[in-house]
């Protein structure tokens, strides 16, 4: 059996797949997968590159099924590819399974967790870019899209994108069944509604009939030989090929009314396994030299603004390690990465005002094994969570940089001012937070970041702080330091209020008040062992908001600790405005003057408990 | 003066006074400000209807800075129209002044912050569908667009929307002025790329040159004319009118180099002021009709989703209040919205799948007085976060509820489980966060939001759960529950987990335990009283990442207190994948057999201390 008359079965195969797997689960969603089938049976029989043996190897082409509820189509591509058998496919939805509702990384062929719609696109913009501009090999991105997540605005930071890197290596195969979960999408069967907009991002468009055989061999043919990206816009039928469900509103996410019945219509079960082609040569072309890592050293009592080191230091890891990439959301004059772009231009990717489309690059490089540092403000790190979310269940390994953080910003403003970067980013699994305070620190903490798994983010600095740390000091990821050493109060800090924490400390012995000053730089994990060690009242302090910060990294610390020191939280409470930072530093109630009031306070406490 | 010759003498005062603010102020945008300057005189002078007495007014036009680094072109406005002193205009960007470096609502006629960029047009959208199908007035809303801003996908939902909405009263300036922060923008000067992609998105487009008044009048008398949303793609120069710094890069966001000399080469110093023009007829054309409020009710000992009890919550409220409104994801069957949907068709909104327009149609229509309530998966909340953070600027009141929280999601896996949910929106100024565990609570919690200022946060569950409140009770937000009361150890708990919470309790009686369970449904604010008057180990449990969460929450409001009970963080540690509630929860180790345990361990901790 070969050509078209494989296709049908093999279309016929996953919808059948997908009907006893959602049949056996009593979840899913095998009206969606319905409709993708015969789109998907092309391409795995005839376009499709894969070594499935080596699935990371960067000559591979790339599947990302943006639509990722229709898992049940992925997995009986798998068996049918011959790598998964019929009873690892009926686990689907199962406790011990890996074939989860939503595809992710736990199945070795799946490179990025999709489930959260309109982000498939986006992380194969990242592959796509990586494959022409990185690893020069000829894989292909195939992307397979749902019509309802068209309407996320991410998707257009993903056309953009590609147009704009003019990558001729991805196909984005539009699924348009007309249904979304509630009721008709926004442009229905409208397919040059879909076509118009593409068109006008810059990418080629083919109109098909998603159920016709020739109009989809002959669609990715002509992709193929495309030197755009390319849209397929496909007309398919939601529930296609079981009548009690084609084209009818309210069979979202359900399994089919009678299984059984739906199977003998689509013409029983079947077990075809296919040989899928692999690459005909593995591997990247182009080769990734290291060299020896010389970090940006500064002296102590210069004067220095962490994100300046930052770039310094990204662009000194990048020179001794080929696999590091950088890319920024153009503000690389602010968060200083323009160092590494003018350094390493072959691998610094300006993402523009796009920051889902910054973090989906990241994600998307990732995948065979680059190693990105990703920047922006702080404050617009947050217009990327849901990507960083989902890249946690990716099992992603990136680098992320937020500048200007907190109100030490100064006179722009409270938009500009990140004051919950601490809180989002902690609470993303597998995280890594980390913010140093000076030059010679920040530098030291990036070295460690390339090395380290998950998504490790570093909170950086606008204005200039003093270098308080010999360039030949070393910090680790977990670590803290403590700078003073006093038995009536420890104060906790880190970044710019670290130096504020200095100045109180100084304030205090004049007082004859002992304190402890720790660096807490390294908030996420976070040195417990030196938190626990404090026998004495707590002062914490940051630039931040105080629900999910510093502040309560540390009291989870000490929460199952036998000797539970009184703690006082200083953090931004009320809404800051423009001014400057030292203004704005007291107003927030985080500047010496008030850690040492603080402290003040804490200790007569304790004096008079 | 009047008419052309006004206009350039206008276009050039806003461009002197941008000149002198941000040389008074030592920083600022006002090249940024210059592109636009003649485009706003023209708008100003002749087109825009606003009683500057009366800003909320739903009679008015909208202006929204899209690009709000250009704030001193704004402020300049305010100067002209009469409204502000040039001496208040010189307060700019000052510790004590209103004019801050990105417009916020502290100024009275600044209805949504900007700053955060790509966020003004979505919500000029959401002005645009309150002002024709809400308020029913001749309002228009015109939004100052900048080009680097138009690579947010942000943008595109926006787009989407307003031809969706067959807004004709929205009209977006795009200031394609070419250059961005660092460089020139992804598309230079070419008006086709933006007006193609406007037009494929269903717009009427209108390219002209900006500093053309001739065309900017005409643009605008157009856009007027049109029954479709309007772009006018007007070619401009940043810093225009002054050769240091015309279409130069390197002068974004920095003051003149010769102040002096460039405000001579502009012409000098104006005071020209203009009256307004105030529309023909003040107020909205809709009657807001209220009735009696009719909650659901729930029989004790019955199952009901919280997810579903806050459909009908919010149905009967709406049908109470006229002024509420609803808008969901595309998700509504999941949310229950459509009960809202279904009952009050004319003041429910379908967002589709474009959380963050959704949110921005909720901070759009609160300007004029309207309560909305917004929800999706609260997983997909995080899409939002940005426009989240920038409405807490914004000063915005609304309510926004997450559905299908938690591991206790069962089978869809962690892309659609909100685990980061509770930590993320406490981390917003002035949030609520709330999470019911039975149908009553909701309810009763629900009918409370819509009273409240702020971002008003309820997280839902997808499973049933058994009632346990009688429909007559009442909960106040900042308020708890004490469901049982020990002696020997207290179990905190909300939502899934306040039911496996009461579990334990009954197994630790069993074992002579005798536990106090407190249903902690209001996370933020969180009943400081009765958690620091537990004088005994605690439990804190939650379906959420140990981040930022309740437990955290409950560490914080026990940071002070003179007695600090050891505390076990109960808390998703490990990512989840696909199972049943049952076996996740317990994987997660926040079942009740788990709870039970680490009670045991704590109370024969306390007891062998």
């Amino acid at each position: 059996m070969d050509g078209p008359e494989l296709w049908v079965e093999l279309g016929q195969q996953f919808r059948v797949d997908s009907v006893r797997c959602a049949a056996a689960a009593k979840s899913g969603h095998p009206t969606s997968a319905m409709s993708g089938a015969d789109l998907m049976a092309v391409l795995l029989a005839k376009y499709f590159r894969y070594d499935f043996d080596n699935p990371k190897d960067p000559a591979n082409d790339r599947l990302v099924f943006s639509k990722g509820h229709a898992s049940t189509l992925l997995y009986a591509m798998y068996k049918a590819a011959g790598v998964i058998s019929d009873e690892e496919l009926l686990t689907y939805r199962q406790f011990s399974s890996i074939f989860e509702g939503h595809p992710t990384p736990r199945i070795p062929w799946v490179d990025v967790a999709t489930g959260s719609l309109g982000q498939g696109l986006p992380y194969g913009v990242g592959m796509g870019i990586a494959g022409k501009r990185l690893d020069k090999t000829d894989m292909r991105v195939w992307v397979l899209v749902g019509d309802s997540e068209i309407a996320e605005g991410s998707q257009w930071e993903g056309f953009e994108h590609a147009a704009y890197y003019e990558l001729d290596n991805i196909v984005a195969i539009l699924d348009i069944n007309r249904l979304g979960q509630r009721g008709e999408t926004m442009h229905g069967w409208d397919l040059d509604s879909y076509a118009n907009r593409a068109e006008a991002f810059g990418w080629h468009t083919i109109e098909i009939d998603g159920h016709d055989f020739e109009q989809i061999d002959q669609a990715y043919g002509e992709a193929n030989a495309t030197d755009r990206p390319v849209a397929i816009v496909a007309h398919t039928i939601k529930g296609k090929g079981v009548k009690a469900v084609e084209n009818q509103n309210g069979w979202h996410g359900k399994p089919l009314p009678d299984p059984d019945e739906a199977i003998e219509e689509l013409g029983g079960h079947r077990n075809i396994t296919i040989e899928v082609t692999k690459p005909e040569q593995m591997g990247r072309k182009a080769e990734i030299e290291n060299g020896r890592l010389v970090l940006p050293r500064y002296d102590v009592g210069d004067e220095i603004a962490t994100r300046k080191a930052y770039g310094e230091a990204i662009t000194a890891v990048g020179k001794a390690r080929g696999a590091v990439v950088a890319m920024d959301g153009e503000v690389s004059n602010s968060t200083f990465a323009e160092i590494f772009r003018d350094a390493i231009p072959e691998r610094y990717f300006e993402m523009y005002i796009a920051e889902q489309q910054m973090i989906a690059t990241a994600v998307g490089m990732q995948v065979t094994g680059w190693r990105p540092f990703a920047s922006t403000f702080a404050a617009f790190i947050s217009r990327a969570y849901d990507f960083i979310r989902m890249s946690a269940i990716s099992r992603a390994n990136y680098c992320l940089s937020g500048s200007h953080a907190g109100v030490s910003i100064g006179e722009d403003g409270p938009s500009q001012m990140a004051l919950e970067d601490i809180a989002s980013m902690r609470a993303v699994h597998g995280s890594t937070v980390l913010h140093p305070c000076d030059g010679n620190q920040t530098a030291k903490l990036v070295a460690k970041m390339a090395d380290r798994d998950g998504i490790v983010y570093m909170r950086t600095l606008r204005p200039n702080t003093a270098v308080i740390y010999d360039a030949d000091e070393e910090f680790e990821i977990g670590g803290s330091r403590t700078l003073r050493e006093g038995d009536d109060v420890a104060i906790v800090a880190a970044g710019i209020t670290l130096h504020e924490a200095l100045k109180a400390a100084d304030e205090l012995a004049a007082d004859g008040i002992e304190a402890t000053v720790i660096d807490l730089y390294s908030i996420k994990p976070l040195d417990k062992d030196t938190i626990q060690s404090l026998a004495m009242p707590i002062v914490t302090v940051e630039d931040h908001w105080a629900e999910g910060g510093l502040g309560e990294a540390v009291l989870a610390a000490l929460a199952d600790s036998e000797e539970r020191p009184r703690l006082e939280l200083l953090a931004v409470r009320e809404m800051p405005h423009s001014g400057k930072p030292a203004e704005l530093l007291a107003a927030a109630g985080i500047d010496a003057e008030h850690i040492a009031q603080a402290a003040r306070q804490l200790v007569g406490a304790a004096v008079s408990a």
